[in-house]
């Protein structure tokens, strides 16, 4: 079941980890889970030891995350006209084997994300929408808008 | 532009990485890609290094993997009644900076892997069918049908 945040639509839905002697097989996404809209696209972003990659925000894509390898701190900032958690910030730290879920991050939400873990970590996004340079805007880390310091 | 191999249907298709000194953005898969047939389920298989993963087959279901971490080699049986290729095998192997990209293994192909690398590998799967335990078969590693010896 999902569970919603203090940023209304970001919700983060726990995942299965099978447990193998060989390695895991980790879960994802289904195209009959409650958050999956549609498939766009599926990329990885790499983060390294302590590097940030922030801020980003989608006007029509909504992000769905989760976290494989290494440990990431994601943090998510409302600024959506008339939202009613408009201003609200949220942090959300994602790794196994403890924390690993699904984050969905809908448009309208600046976010950004750290990597916490020693070893570098692995996003995997799987977007409703393919890449389109044309509706996804960024911010430089330290945006005075926005009121979080890395 | 996706490579044949030796075995019918089977594709590599060389993905992009766009280098960052924060971690690099890795293309994976979109709804344009010409491989695409439908997104069922995205999931991970994390495989320890020397450890062998082997022999599955999906009678529906199609894989479109890719490697993000780590090296695998991959090997493909094709026992399919009256494929063109019927009897090859075909070992592919995958991995960054030099082997990033995307195989597709259609349904009746027998495949199995191993992590060819000293750190760990994560192989991740974009099936155009959810799994289902039903159209879904496997052989042991040392099967003596298969001509492969891991």
């Amino acid at each position: 079941m999902a569970k919603r945040t203090k940023i209304e639509g970001v919700t983060i839905t726990p995942l299965q980890q099978i447990v193998d002697d060989r390695g895991a097989v980790l879960h994802m996404l289904r195209n009959d889970s409650e958050d999956f809209t549609g498939f766009g696209e599926c990329y990885f972003s790499e983060i390294f030891t302590g590097a940030v990659k922030a801020w980003k925000l989608h006007e029509k894509q909504t992000q769905l995350l989760s976290v494989p390898v290494g440990k990431v701190r994601f943090v998510l900032y409302d600024d959506r006209a008339g939202s009613p958690s408009k201003g609200e910030a949220e942090i959300v730290e994602l790794g196994r084997p403890d924390d690993y879920s699904r984050i969905r991050i809908p448009p309208g939400i600046w976010y950004g994300f750290t990597c916490i873990s020693d070893t570098n970590a692995l996003i995997v996004n799987c977007a409703d929408l393919p890449f389109d340079q044309s509706e996804r805007r960024s911010r430089p880390p330290k945006d005075p808008e926005i009121p979080y310091e890395w």
